[in-house]
């Protein structure tokens, strides 16, 4: 993995993709599935929704840090199998063969196997909606890897693979941010 | 367009497509393009960000209405288009040929063209984040349009079309909201 500056990172969260969320509670590693989630800023920082239904819930609010881990579409059933199960009896590491990488500035692992990581801290929640604002504060990119298409979650058990590139790069030019 | 179930309207956002927002501020429609948005809950509730830099702005926070149009791939170029000028010196509808349809309980306009119509009220706004909290009310589909491919943000001015379909439903069964 090489750095990816981190003025870049939304562009791997802007397309919406299932992205996996690692956290660390002091003692184990977890990871969730996650699809609710938008980009706040062109700076890294993010919103997700979760709440304490989830295990990694407690881990969050406690270490008020995660990595937002971004898999491919050959790694969708893995991330469908890792949403279905609980990190309260699964060591999801080890069950899903995943290897954990210690982070640059949190305390929650990169996933190897992953395109893209971004280490973020929570800096807020929005209690009244379970909403987690996170701000990157480093970012990785496996750019060497052949398989770059994300997959997005359509809420009925069935996923979309990225298809077709449509570039309008033209168009929009006066209103991209700067250094993509 | 046909009824779409409201229980089944999430599942237009939570792909994360480029989605088209329509208003209309007592005297003009207008349209937006935004892909900054995420599922709030199963119930057709969704959160997206704008702010006053936007010229739909006012007509949103004004009427508290607005309809979500999930466009397809087709529509793309078009979509871009809309998000490059500004409703304060452009008629978007007319502009780009969409056909404004009234909506059965908002104010601000269906697009016909458009795969999913989601009518919508502003229920909140967490003003901190520029986030907009919205229920849908009603939605519509044209479910026998043939294209029927979304498309996503990569945020560098290039997009991507929805590629492969990934089945998973069997793992996920349990954890499947009813109705979908």
């Amino acid at each position: 993995m090489e750095k990816l500056p981190l003025e870049k990172a939304f562009l791997f969260i802007e397309p919406g993709p299932v992205v996996l969320i690692t956290t660390f509670d002091g003692k184990k590693n977890n990871i969730m599935t996650v699809s609710w989630t938008m980009v706040k800023d062109f700076d890294a920082s993010f919103i997700f929704l979760t709440g304490a239904w989830n295990y990694s819930y407690k881990a969050l609010t406690k270490t008020k840090e995660c990595v937002v881990a971004v898999p491919t579409a050959d790694l969708a059933k893995k991330a469908v199998c890792i949403g279905s199960c609980s990190g309260a009896d699964t060591d999801k590491f080890e069950k899903f063969k995943l290897a954990p990488i210690k982070a640059a500035q949190v305390c929650a692992p990169l996933i190897q196997e992953c395109y893209v990581n971004i280490e973020c801290k929570v800096t807020d929640c929005v209690k009244k909606y379970n909403l987690f604002v996170l701000q990157g504060v480093e970012a990785w990119i496996d750019d060497k890897r052949k398989e770059k298409r994300l997959f997005h979650a359509v809420g009925d058990g069935t996923f979309r693979a990225d298809g077709k590139k449509l570039n309008y790069r033209k168009i929009m030019e006066a209103k991209l941010p700067s250094g993509v």
